[in-house]
C-alpha cells in the first residue's frame, strides 16, 4: 500500500466529506471521522494496518465550494501538516447554479474552480508529499441532463490538474456510473448528492484502490 | 366556476397532498390544511370567492400509496360525505420500485394500482357530484429516464380512468413539464418528488384551472 | 407584467412580512422566503414566467415600525442593490398605542411615520427603478374602530406619498375590506393581523394585481 | 360574606377558567388551578378567610362548550359534591360560528345552548347548595360588531336561566365594558377573548363581588 | 389613591419581585411583569383605575441582595425616571446566612443592609416622588427561629429607614403574621421563601392599602 | 455485621427513598438505586464487603403514604422474596395535612398510619428475616412546631411498632435533631423535606449503624 | 461468492447488531440497517454486487441474551422468510454474570445458552438454506481475564454447534485478537463491547470473508 | 481529624473530580459539588463535624490533564485561598496514549507529568497549609495491562512527590486493588475509569482515612 508508517492523511471537502464529523478538530474519539466515506476509510486502514499507525483527519464542511476551501486552506490544511491530502470538491460549486440559478454570485463558474483549485495543489505541493485529487459526481445517469453535463466538465478539470501536477487521482464519477448499471439513483440518494451508506462504500472503495489498499490482510 | 356554494371539497393522496396537515380531521383553524397545495387552492377559494363558502378538508397521509387509500376509503372519504373529491395517487406507488427495489411486496405495480384506482372511482360515483383525477408526477424532464417513463405510465391510466367515468383530469405532469422547459428540477424539489412553494403552485394552478376558477375576482 | 427579465425585487416590512423567513439573507433553498404574502407572489411569478428569473429577497422583520426600517435601511435595501422595492410598513407603529398604551416612547405617531417613510423612498429612487407602497392594514371592517381609524389615516398618508413620488401604491386595506363582506375577521386573524394564508393570499393577489401579473400564464 | 366554613366551590368552563390549571385533578400544589380568574379567586379568599378553609376546584377544559359540558357534567361536577358550582360558558359555542364558519356540525346555536344549561343547572340544583351562573363575553366594544351581537343574546339566556332558577348571576360582559370606557381591547386580549391579568382580575372582582367579599379583611 | 394620572410605578427586589418577569425591560405585552405581586398590583390598578393610565415596571432580579441593587441602581432605577419606587430587598441577604454559613463573602449582614439601603434611598428622593419600603420577611411563624428573627432585625432597619426618610412603609411580615395564624407555612411556600398566588395576594393587598386603593370601585 | 452472605435487602418508601430510582425494578446498572441514602448504604455495603453479594433493591414511589405501600406490598415487596425490608414511610401522610389542609381525602391520620403499618410489618415477618423501620422525619428543630410535632407522634408509632415486633429501629428524626445543633434546616433542604447529600448520609449512617456496619474494613 | 441472485439474508443478535436500526422492520430507506457491521456488510454487497439484489435485514435487538432470541424466534426469523440467517449472541449472557453479579435471574449460563442456541439452529435449518453463526466476543486481549475467559468457553460452542449443523462458522473473537495485537482496547471499543467503525469493519470483513466475498470486484 | 475549624479545602482534578459540579464556582447549593467523590466527602465532613465549619470546594474538569492544571492554576487554585488542597490527576495523561495513540501531541508523557505536578505542588506549598495527593488509578486487576502498567508508574511518581513534599498521600489505586479482589471491574465501571457510586465510595473512604477521619461521631 502506498500509505506509510505513521503518515498523516487529511481529507478536505464539502458535505459528502464532513458527514457530520466533530468540529474544529476532525478526529479524535466517539465518530469524530463522521458517518460517511473518510470513516470507512479510516476504518479500513486501522483495521487491516493497525501496525502502521496512519492518522486520519476529516475537515470536510458541508455546503463548501473550492472558493471557500481556499479561504480556509492555510488553517485547515497547511497548518495540520499533513503527509497526504484528499481533495474533493466541486458538488456546490456545479448544484447552486442549477437550484438557485438566480443567486450568480455564489456560484463558481469552471475558470474559477480551475484556477483555485490549481492554486490550492500547488500551494500545497511543496509541504505534503501526496496529493488525491477525487472528482466530484451527480448521481444521475443520464450523461445529457446539464447538471451531470456540466458536473462532467469539472470532473474533466480534476482530471487534468492531477495530471498535470502528479496526483493521485480518484474517478468517482465513473465509481457511480458502474453502480448506476444496476441501481437507479434513488437507492443511491434521494437528492442524487449525498449517499447513503451504499454510496459512501463506492467512493471509500474507490480511495482505497487508488492508493492501492490491500484487500485480503 | 364548477365549484358551487356551500359545496365540501375534499382532498385525498400521499405526502405532496398531506404536508404537516392537521390529523386526522384536516381542516379547522392554524393551517390545518397544511403547507402545500390543498392550502393554496383553499386560499384562492376563500378570497376571490368568499360568498360561496366552499369547505375545503385535507385528507392526504404521506407515504401512502393507493393501496393505502382503499384501506382508509370508507372512512376518510365517504364518511365525511364530500360533494367534490379530488384524487392524486401514484407516486409512492412508483417511487418504492426504484428507491427499494427489492422489498417487492410494497411495490404497487400498474395492474394493482389500475384496478384499485377504478374501484375506488365507482366507489364514489354514487355519493360525491364530482370527482377530480390529478395524475402523480415526477419532476425529471427526461422522458428516458425509468421511473419517468413508469410513472407517465401510471398517468396514462389515470387519464384513461378519467375518461371513462366523466371525471374532471388534472394533468399535473405536464403542469411541471412547462416549468421546466425553464427550470432545473433542482429548483422546484431537491428530490425531485417534494416540491416547494414553486411546485406547489403549480399543481394549484393546473387544478383551479381544471374547476374554472375567474382569476379576476 | 412590469417586472421584467432578471430583476430583483426585494421586500421589506414587519411581521406580515417575515413570515419565519430565513435570517439575515432571506432568499435561498428551503422555504427561505417565509410562509407568507412574499413567498406567494415569488412563487407565482416563478412558475408562471420562469423565463423571466426575477430574484425575490424577503427582509421583513417581526415587531418593525417605519423607524426600524430607517435604522437598517443602509445595510438591507441600498446595499442589497435591488431593481423594485416594496414596502409595507405602519401596522405596529399604530398598534403599540392600542395594545401598550403608556409606553409612549416606542410608539410612531403620524408625522414620524410620514416624514421617516417619505425619508425612505427619497433615498431610493435614485437606486431602484420602482418602489411599490403597502399600506398597512387592520382585519377590523367597523370604520369607527379607534384603531381601525387611525390605521386608515396611516394608509391615506401611503397613498399620497406613493402619488408624489410615482410609485406603485397597493391599497390592501380594501383588498381586506373585501373579503370582510363575506368573511368575519376570526376567520382570516385572530388577532385581526396576522393572517391566515387566506389572507396572505388576498395580499398576494393585490400585489399581483398592481405588477400587471397575468394570471392566464 | 356568602361563602361559609368549609365549603367547595367548583368553577367549570372553558379555556378561560381551564388556564393551563392541572388536570384530571383541578386542584393542589404548584399552581393547579391555573393562572387565571380561578386563580385570582382562591387567592383573595384564602388570604381575606383563611379560617373559613373554603376549597376551591377548578374544572375548565379549553375549548370546551355547553355541549361539551354536559358529556362530561356527572365525573366533573356532581361526582366532586361541590357546595358551590359556578360555570362560564359560551365563548366558544359562538367564536366557532365566526372563525370557522363552514363546519356547521361543531357550532352551538341558541337554542341548543339554552336547553343545554338549563339541564345542567336543573340537574345540579339538588345536590348543590348554590350556583353561580357567568355570563360569556366578548372584549369588543362595538354593539354591531356581529360576533359580539350573538354573544350578547347567549349572555341573555344566561341572566334568564339566572333569574329563572334563582342563580347568582355575574355580567362579565358588562364588567369588561366598563373597562373598555378606557382601554382599546388589545390592551386586555390581543384576539379579544382570552385575557391578560388585568382582564382575568375583571373577571375574578366581578365573582367576589357577586359573592359578596369583603375588601377590607 | 395616591397614584395619580400618568404616573411610573417602578418595583425593585429579588426572585419575589421578579417571579420570571421579561428581562431586560420589566414591562410590556405578553405577561411582561412576572406572575407575581407587581403583576397583581399592575392588573387591580388598570381594572380599577384604567382611565389614571398608571405604569408599572418591574426590575427585580432573582437572587439579589441590597449589594446587587447598589451595582444597578443608576441604570435599573434612576434612568427609568419613575415617579414612583417600590423597594423590597433583604431575604437573600438574610437566606445565604443560613442556607451557605461557610460562604461568608456572599453574606450581607446588618451594618451593610443598612447603610446601603440607606444610599439608595437618598439617592432616589431627589428624582422620585414617592418611594415605597417593604420589609423583607419569612413565612415562619416561630419568632424565636434563628432566621425568622434576624429577619425582623432586617424589617426593624426597613422601617426605620422609612420614617426617617418619609418613605411609605409596607410591613409584609405583619401581613404573614396574620394569615399565618390560620396556615400553615407549607400552605403558602413550601420553602418559606418563594410564596404562591396567596402568598403573592397577601403582598399586593398589603401594598395596595398603602397606596389608599380603592376596593370598591 | 447484621448483614450476611447473598442476602437480598429492599427498601420501601416515599421520594426520599425514590431519589430518581430506576423504575419498575429498582436495581441494575446505571444508578438504578437513585441517588439518595439507598444508593450510599448499597455503596457502603459493596466497597466495604465485597465478598458478601449483598443485593440491594429500591422500591420507594415519591408522594407515598402507608396508604399507597399498602396497595402495592404484594408486588413491590412479598413477591421481590427479599431477606430483609427497610421501610420508612410517614412524611407525606403528615405534610399533606399542612400543605393542602383541605383535601382531606388524602390525609392519612394517625389511626390509619398505626394500623397499616402494623399490618404491613405483620405480612412480612413471615418471609423476611428481618424488618427495620426508620421513622420519618421533619428538618425542624422548633418542636411546637405543628407540623413537626405531629411527625414526633407518628415516628413515636414507629418506635412501639418495631418494639413490638421485634424490628430493627432506626431513629431518623434524632439523627436529625444531632446535626441540627449546628446546622440550620435550610442547609440541609430547602423545604425541610428533601434533604440534600449530607441530609442523606445522616440517613445512611443512622442505616449502617443500625445493622452493625463495621466502619473500619 | 456464496450468496445469490434475490437471496435475503437476515441478521439477528445484541446491540452490537441493532446499532440504532429502524424498528420493527429493520430494513428500508434512511439507515434502515442501523450503523454497525449490518450496515457495512450491505454496502458491500451493494456495491460489489448490485446486479445480485441481495437483501438484508437487520432484527438486532440491544441488550438480547439467547433467551430473548428464543423468545422472538417465530416472529423475526422464521416468518421472515430470509433464506441466509446470521446469528451473533451471547455477549450479554456473559456480561450480565459480570457486571450484575447478584442478579442471577438474568443471567444465562453456558448450558441455557448451548441448549438454547442448538435449538433455535435446528428449529431454522429446515426454512433457511443457510446460518451463519458468529462468536460474541470479548475485546480484552488477556485470556486469562475472567470475562474473556467465559466468552471463549461460549465462544467454543458455538464453533461446536456450527460444526455439529453444517453452519458457516465466524471467530470474531479471533477476528480482534489480530488486530488487537497492535490496537490497545481503549483504541476499539471503550467498555471492551461497543466497537467503534474500526471494530464493525472487523465483524464485516470476518463475515464477508465467510460467505466468500470478492473484494475486486 | 486533621481539618480544623474553618478551614477551606479545595478538590481539582478531571472528570472523575467534576462529576457534573456546578460551573465555575464549584460550591453552593442545589448539588453544586457534584454527584462523585467530593460530594461524599462534604456530606461526611458536614454530617459528623457539623460545628468545624468545613469549606469544600470542587474545581474538577473532565478531560482535564496535568498539563490543563498548570494553564488554569493561579486562578483555580491560588486566588481561592483554601487551606487543603486535594489534587487527583493523570488519568487522562495515560488514557490518550491507549484510546488516541496518534494524536500524540495530547498525550502527556511521564517526564512532563512528574514535573508539573511537582511544579504545582511546591506554587501551592506557600500559600495552603496542606496538599493531598491521590494517585490516578485504573480499574482494572491485571498489573500486566499495558495502560495498567503505565498508570502505576505515574502513582508511583504521585507517591515520589508526596513524600518528597510532605503532602499527604492516597493511593487510589490500591484502594481499587482491594475491592477488586471480589468485584469484577464491569461491577464499578463500565470503561474501567468513570466509577459508578461505590466506585466512588471506594475515593471518598482512601481520601477520609487520610485525613483521619472519626467513622464513630
Amino acid at each position: 500500500m502506498l500509505l506509510k508508517q505513521d503518515k498523516k492523511l487529511l481529507f478536505i471537502g464539502d458535505s459528502v466529506t464532513d458527514c457530520d464529523r466533530a468540529k474544529p478538530h476532525g478526529e479524535g474519539l466517539f465518530q469524530a471521522l463522521g458517518n460517511g466515506y473518510v470513516s470507512i476509510v479510516d476504518a479500513f486502514l486501522q483495521s487491516s494496518y493497525p501496525e502502521l499507525g496512519i492518522r486520519v483527519v476529516n475537515k470536510g464542511i458541508s455546503g463548501n465550494t473550492v472558493r471557500d476551501l481556499k479561504e480556509r486552506w492555510t488553517e485547515d490544511v497547511i497548518e495540520q501538516n499533513p503527509d497526504w491530502v484528499s481533495i474533493m470538491i466541486g458538488i456546490n460549486d456545479v448544484w447552486r447554479q442549477y437550484d438557485s440559478p438566480l443567486m450568480k454570485e455564489i456560484h463558481v463558474y469552471i475558470d474559477e474552480y480551475k484556477e483555485t483549485l490549481t492554486q490550492l495543489v500547488e500551494t500545497t505541493k511543496s509541504s505534503a508529499e501526496n496529493i488525491i485529487l477525487m472528482t466530484p459526481f451527480y448521481i444521475e445517469p443520464n450523461k445529457s441532463d446539464a447538471m451531470r453535463h456540466t458536473m462532467d466538465q469539472y470532473g474533466a478539470e480534476v482530471k487534468k490538474i492531477a495530471e498535470e501536477h502528479g496526483c493521485i487521482f480518484v474517478n468517482t464519477q465513473e465509481a457511480f456510473n458502474e453502480v448506476m448499471k444496476s441501481l437507479y439513483p434513488a437507492n443511491i440518494a434521494w437528492d442524487r448528492v449525498h449517499p447513503n451508506t451504499t454510496g459512501h462504500t463506492v467512493l471509500a472503495k474507490a480511495f482505497l484502490r487508488a492508493v492501492e489498499f490491500d484487500w485480503h490482510r
